[in-house]
């Protein structure tokens, strides 16, 4: 597989998301990683940090800067800590690359960025050049831009379940509650007190309760933009003893009576010609699991006719569909390549 | 601990929710166990099916009737299948036994067993007699009961942590939405596919989404019959990949401004009195797993000012203050013991 | 993917093993799957059992006989349980399909078949022409034959991991100890107590122990086929909280005293030319998580000087490299595939 | 509980065996908890550290001297990193205190410290009159001792499980293979590596193989300490996916033939006066679930007739026989209390 491909580079490459933009690159037909970023791990082999990584195995994590990365590459991920990609795209952008960021740093409005992410924006030129990297809803924006922002887990089966609703009037904007659940890989490779497997396992928490989590904007701004419409919804993040995957239960008001067949029959044609939306039959529900290691978005729907509440669930891999596998789908359409390339493997399952 | 207590008896302790009773009637000071009552594993000894019940190993599980029961017992727990408890109730309560029932048997109106449970009522006159037994909200009708109906896991969290909010008239009763998080002891001892360890570690899906899971009216009863007022609940329950632990989500709409403070000022001043309700101070959340073995109920809150929502969060062990705990609690209160009695360990953290 | 290639059918197709052939098989170029038996989830689509296996949703499991599945194919997977492969491979052989054979059937001789697993062997003509479906040792007769015995998910690490070492004389052939530990996928897809979820999470534990495990004698076996002297060797496997993987621990007394390193370069010389074997360097050891999903095996060792013993450890995802994925690898070298075809994708970590 | 009791310390009181010592000690009914010492948490109430220890969550950790703790308490715990409480406890013993240590530093020979822990032993006329606290075979020796070196939590289970057998002479002292699996929480509440969720969730793995681990000499020294007899042992540590619990599966060689119930009658004559040992009968086997929370050593044995050897397997809670409870245990003796005090609640399971 590596060969003669489109050369690409990684910044961040020894995280979790790095590693997972390496796993998957590896069955890529059309791209070649040429440069390896990492400032902790510099100097140490991929193959000592990821020995499943048997591509790269030989390979060296390296402390790269932008005009390093620009002399080796046509295309960059960034994989970075929120606030340094804002730094880089200048350098990169201007050199001509297409660069996919992880990162929350290309999400919301320039204004948004002190209160919701603690700085001011660095780049706010590029910022609004930035393309909203959902293909499933932003396909020919992606495919023009030569920044895209990567959304973050939680917002994308968010607003992919919510979208195609909301633009059929079937449920109200206002007063949506979004309840998701994510494994601790979520945290990064860092340990930490949260990561600690005695403290991981066997327990569900909230966190960030409130409307505190960053996410919540990109939430509301990525209805907003796909729809035309602004939104309100109450955001909680729990953490489950699960390292991959994450599973949002999204209840908002019916604006008329409606079965979970119908709110299913328009999720299906929003999607039916996208290769990684699943929507599931009546009466069927997501499963986190299902869709381990795979670029799949697994949708659902049920109806409490009782309440009129419309419940709609999402279910993803935060590594793949909801970081690395999402960005690499990004990058063939900036690129022109097969939507698909690099990511028609299935979940591992069970 | 065995010796010279008031004869009490157990039907269906086979169970989980029977050997937790067994495990907690083990250091309660007060009771003796003289009666197993369970079908499938009568003849079994307790040490060959559950080796850590040390004190019970040497005792046989056996196939008993109301009057075998009655005539060995002072009080019952009845800790079968939904449905048979009713068929039990009469002829133990004549005989003079206190009964909880730790099924769904006497937990709802009459008019509500066929929509939600499937069958007609068989004992409608006890069922208008039976207290609910939520100790921390019904203690003085708990006291009198000759019979109570020991809470479903899922409502307790959710009436606990809603009831003092509602009557203080700070949140709405209206439009309230329960997200529940399950682990796999819920669904019992038997091996299903639900249960499967392949199939349940690494998932976290909903189930009876769209208000039909039979704990939705349980919660609508309680609320109302603590407040006073209705109050109208969506409520979807998910299995996360834990033994132990629920973890409920409540989102309600604020009648008029409120902190988290504000919202955890009431709560513990409901529970002062309580012993087993934990409110946390603001900033800090619930933990499914703190509470693990315990009978304690956590309870935090928070609020999202931009949307007006309370965000109110218990955890417990569904089968302790979920089950056996809360019915040990109740059957404490109906006979005079200590409240405590038998449930003080604390939880086994990590 | 799904097109032209070698019609090829599976038999026990609805087993977790069976749906790992098909997620490997949906990725192999040169197959295509034309049958699918199952006899209790006959009638039901593949999607609405897995609704992972994407490519085949579709499908439907059908009660299939050989002649049939001879009908439809020119090589066949059986997935079967134990015992039941065995009254099907003659129809099968004698119109000319190759067979792989994912159960006990065809391993052992035919005199052992009664001691270990309870039953007199069915086809002992067959018997003697099978090959033992170790690529890595056995490649050449597996090119030749027709039915190929895949080996034990337990055999085929042990005996990866000794041979090269019991063939350079470097360890003793008696007195071996293999302590494996297993995930509980290993037990297959029906619900059991073992594969409760409440008492297999948190639980290691053995089973079979006391030389009673029907690999026992598989895995010496395959040593004395693969090194010409008889070995002994004491085996007890173990159940651990995971879903996948295998890790087996094997302890043999050197026979002159030698390094890890010494253990490690002769293991890496023998699979120089494997591209399913990872040889760790010194120091590291290996990991089930690391291989999940992929047909890898990672072979570790260490030397204690102290006693004289050789401590080498293999790890392996027991449904890949311990079942499905070794038997396309079969498969490849018997067609005259790449040896690696629908293989070559990396472990999903973490 | 805590009021007029024996007033005792914790050195090291924020960490797991600290926590779960004070989890113990909240129900012991003749000691009182007068000192919490802790480094980095010092200043901190430990109802924000574990809000589990409700008894004691008014309580603030404090950076305490072995002089303060010696006005304080009559007895102390020492919880620290190995290599620290061999600094403490001359101020303590002289100042008239019991001193029940956790860590490694009196457990060894003073000559074996360079060698295993890599310091110089600073305390070796200290290190002479500790008594191994292992109470089930030195009983008298604990009850006379003023300082106890608790065991490590591998090497409980292996003394219990294997020196009854090695009294009675059937089995042999050499070549025994201890092959243990320990969950999670044995490595410290400090976030590493090793304890990342992530890595750690669906992985086994062992660690420190080839005679190399600080357990191997502890264990050869408890064997010989109690049968007079050098032994020689081989032990590889895994790391498996839980929290709690050790499960050690020991092989030694039969010196004559025996079986499974031999070896356990050897061994429930052993313990019969033990309130902690379960030696389970011939054909069950020890779970590590099934003694969580539980001051219970679980013993089974089977035995492998073809290569005559012996299959000794005993599982712990490791945070409880494995060290805060077995500390207990041993404080009750040095005290005269009775040996169960504080230690009576049952496991909790599942």
């Amino acid at each position: 597989m590596q060969g003669n491909g489109l050369p690409v580079a990684i910044m961040g490459a020894s995280g979790y998301s790095g590693a997972e933009l390496l796993r998957l690159l590896a069955g890529h037909p059309d791209v070649e990683v040429t440069a390896l970023g990492a400032a902790k791990a510099a100097g140490e082999a991929v193959g000592s940090v990821y020995p499943h990584l048997t591509p790269f195995a030989g390979r060296t994590f390296e402390d790269l800067g932008a005009e390093e990365v620009a002399a080796r590459a046509e295309a960059c991920f960034l994989a970075l800590p929120h606030g340094e990609s804002m730094a880089l795209v200048s350098a990169l952008l201007e050199s001509g690359l297409r660069v996919v960021d992880l990162a929350g740093d290309f999400r919301l409005a320039a204004g948004d960025y002190p209160a919701w992410y603690g700085f001011e924006h660095g780049a706010p030129d590029w910022l609004e050049k930035a393309a909203y990297g959902l293909p499933e809803l932003f396909r020919d924006e992606i495919r023009e831009a030569a920044l895209v922002a990567n959304p973050g887990c939680y917002p994308t089966p968010v607003a992919l379940g919510l979208v195609p609703l909301l633009r059929s009037g079937l449920i109200e904007p206002e007063g949506i509650v979004v309840d998701a659940k994510s494994g601790i890989s979520g945290a990064g490779r860092n340990p930490t007190p949260t990561t600690h497997f005695a403290r991981a396992e066997g327990s569900v928490r909230p966190y960030k309760a409130g409307g505190v989590h960053q996410h919540t904007p990109e939430i509301e701004r990525a209805l907003e933009l796909a729809t035309g419409r602004p939104a309100s919804v109450t955001f909680v993040p729990h953490l489950v003893p699960a390292t991959r995957g994450i599973l949002a239960t999204c209840y908002a008001r019916l604006a008329s009576p409606a079965t979970a067949e119908d709110l299913l029959g328009i999720l299906a044609d929003a999607y039916s010609d996208g290769p990684f939306v699943r929507v599931l039959p009546a009466g069927a529900l997501p499963d986190s699991k299902r869709v381990a290691g795979s670029n799949t978005l697994e949708l659902g729907a049920a109806v409490d006719a009782r309440t009129r509440t419309a419940i709609v669930v999402g279910a993803l891999d935060n590594l793949v569909k909801g970081a690395a596998g999402q960005a690499v789908q990004n990058l063939n359409l900036m690129l022109g390549f097969p939507e698909t390339a690099g990511l028609e493997t299935l979940a591992v399952y069970p």
